[in-house]
């Protein structure tokens, strides 16, 4: 076993340990980070094509207001490109194609005027929500008490209009919204700015993606941190004696002032610690499951859906997968249609082959582009739930209590360690800009601690 | 690091683990049990005042329909008595004492048919749950999308109603009717024969206790298992290798043909496994959190409310305690009263010193019985969130969702893992009843494997 010794040890090479290294080292500390996988990234990871196209198997898009990341896409030199959206929109459902344009799969005036006023009211308790402390909403036992599927019962009023809100939460949080919290999704979608922001491809979540892959910021964050990462390295302990504490990886054990652990909750409550971690907190890692995701892209020679006037968006009724979006590179040199299951049919078919999921998916896209979309020359999917030190994405939701009682224990540091992840964020939580807010502010805490007489 | 080598490699020395160990041996199979702790018995621990009577601080009380602990007791020559329960009870609610006969603190027509229309429709919903397989219920969808809480406020139709199925939940389940999913609930209440059955003093969940403090169960079974017992040895791996498993705790590592894990499947799922789990297995470990229950025993001269008429039976709208219990010896030679805080409360209280709680709970016991009950001559308490190895008590419950997707992965076998614990039971699950069942089932699972052909 190696040993080392620093100002702080960092737990986890995602984008919110890497951050909270960066701004560690910035300010002049030692820092070693320690990361169980053989690359950095977390749930970024990007793959060359055959074809020399590199796609995202993770994290893709950048939104405007997702201003951290937006400054290191700058700082990195990295290119981003606006996702392609021109064109009509196809709803399959019932095994019927409808083309249409706009945010509405209908002309029924009703629906839409439904669908308007559902997400204004979830708009409106999103505004509602003090991000930092969910649990001090007035009516957070309430809100806290109800599922998503059950306030979308209550509060649509069309059968489409319902459809659609269902179709959506697995589409955000890839749990089903019979899962969800209504406070956490209030939360959650406060956190991005609101329900019609974190769902927009242009202007919104999905606006712009990443010539290179997004993991290039990972890697251009680790490139900038040389000798501090420490690859392969799974924590199995993290001990806390006097004034020091020591992480426990594979074959290193590092001693440092502080640690800061910047893995979703549910990872985070696999470690053993000792002293063990007080009660609340413990809870709070039991209650935080991660969600499930399977993310497909069947790759064409060109993008021919656009030359019929199509925009590659497609919403589904089918299991695989039930959401596409075009995802050729800017160039068009090739034309890439990536689809999405989640949430519930996504826990029967990670149970498939790739080989039945890639049919299955033909098949529907077919239904959708006709014959052509049969014409793949190459598939590549990667199932989050499947990866040991991801274990689901896109991000650890919470369950109807869970925020009431636990929420407290989420940042809440615990002696000398800090707590980071893209779950911990209050901006853009889930996403790769709630990964940097919430190293930056784990980092700040450190230095924070490490600045006052002990 | 000692090793050995046996047929079959038991993970946790608690009711159930030991049941599947004795079941194995008496097939004729050489058995290892690792368990984490000092000791054996889980969630039961009897513990001895300073006047020499022995309490319970975990599971306590046997039902006449739990027919493997009481042949159990039978074997090992074990004494249980009836609990005590003659007398008024007393509702304290705002304030006020209320003494009452019979099972509801009021003489309210209309709250009495709420409450008998709710038990009825929640005991109707408990027998049409498939034990075996809950999310096959024709109504799953429907069922497993809805809080308690959410069903309690929709079928109950009276406040006091309402307030009685809201304070029963955590009282059943240690956590709070929000966190609850109705599948769930009916499932429960469904293995123990329904809410009426579960709830029962006389001729239910807490029909009688055990003069020696219910440990003895485990303290026997460990007994008749000798050397077979490896205390002290908290699991961090278990590693499958061709036909071999290998378990790996602090300083013993022990290969087997076959592994039971009998730990409730939140700690299950912090053992690190090579290969890692499938990920639906994962996802189920992420989604069974177990409750929060305080346990606190004030002790007196004598049983001195048994002589005013009152039974001992107290339900209150105060935080510590919110029940209580006459838990006095058979003899009555001191009194004790027992009290829970359980659910929402206990959450906050966990994080109090025992000191406050006592002075906290003396207040309450106070209001109910008087300045008499201000003499305590001694106080004993349990927090089981504080417990490294249980992390809660009394089961690992389901939040909305979790059986729907997740439920076929609670009992299949992975690779040559077997699952006890008895959140994996269908009679009496979370119950020390159902631990045992639990066990016997995965004993025979592993003796129809090794018996099998290859």
């Amino acid at each position: 076993m190696g040993t080392q010794d620093c100002d702080v040890v960092v737990v986890g090479a995602g984008m919110s340990g890497l951050t909270a290294a960066r701004t560690l080292v910035d300010a002049g500390l030692k820092v070693a980070v320690v990361e169980a996988r053989d690359r950095v990234g977390g749930r970024t990871l990007s793959k060359t094509l055959s074809n020399g196209v590199v796609v995202d198997m993770g994290g893709q898009w950048v939104a405007p207001t997702q201003r951290r990341v937006l400054k290191l896409v700058e700082a990195l030199g990295l290119k981003t490109f606006k996702t392609f959206d021109r064109g009509l929109s196809v709803a399959l459902r019932n095994g019927v194609a409808h083309r249409y344009a706009g945010l509405l799969p209908t002309d029924d005036a009703d629906v839409a005027a439904d669908v308007e006023q559902g997400m204004a009211r979830i708009g409106e308790l999103a505004a509602s929500v003090p991000l930092e402390a969910p649990w001090t909403h007035p009516l957070a036992a309430q809100l806290d008490q109800m599922t998503y599927a059950e306030w979308i019962d209550r509060n649509l009023l069309t059968d489409l209009g319902r459809w659609l809100f269902r179709f959506q939460a697995p589409a955000v949080f890839s749990v089903d919204a019979s899962e969800l919290s209504v406070l956490h999704v209030a939360f959650y979608f406060g956190c991005a700015g609101g329900p019609d922001i974190i769902t927009a491809t242009s202007g919104g979540g999905q606006d712009s993606r990443f010539a290179g892959g997004m993991q290039g910021l990972a890697k251009g964050l680790a490139a900038g941190l040389k000798d501090a990462i420490h690859l392969g390295q799974p924590v199995d302990a993290i001990i806390q004696e006097g004034d020091r504490v020591v992480v426990r990886g594979a074959t290193l054990s590092v001693t440092a002032r502080r640690a800061i652990v910047a893995l979703p909750p549910t990872l985070a409550g696999r470690i053993r610690y000792a002293p063990p971690m007080p009660p609340l907190r413990d809870s709070l890692t039991q209650r935080m499951p991660m969600g499930t995701a399977l993310k497909m892209m069947f790759v064409y020679d060109t993008p021919f859906w656009r030359s019929e006037g199509l925009s590659g968006l497609v919403l589904t009724d089918c299991e695989v997968p039930q959401l596409v979006f075009d995802n050729s590179p800017e160039d068009a040199s090739c034309g890439i249609l990536l689809g999405f299951t989640e949430g519930i049919p996504a826990r029967s078919w990670m149970q498939a082959t790739p080989a039945e999921r890639q049919a299955a998916g033909v098949e529907t896209l077919a239904q959708v582009f006709g014959p052509r979309a049969r014409k793949v020359v190459e598939y590549v999917e990667h199932s989050w739930t499947d990866e040991e030190y991801s274990r689901g994405c896109y991000a650890g939701t919470m369950p109807p209590g869970a925020w009431r009682s636990f929420g407290k224990a989420l940042r809440e540091p615990v002696g000398k360690i800090h707590w980071a992840g893209t779950e911990t964020a209050t901006d853009w939580s889930g996403y790769v800009e709630g990964a940097m807010q919430a190293g930056e502010r784990a980092a700040a805490e450190v230095l924070e601690a490490l600045r006052a007489p002990a």
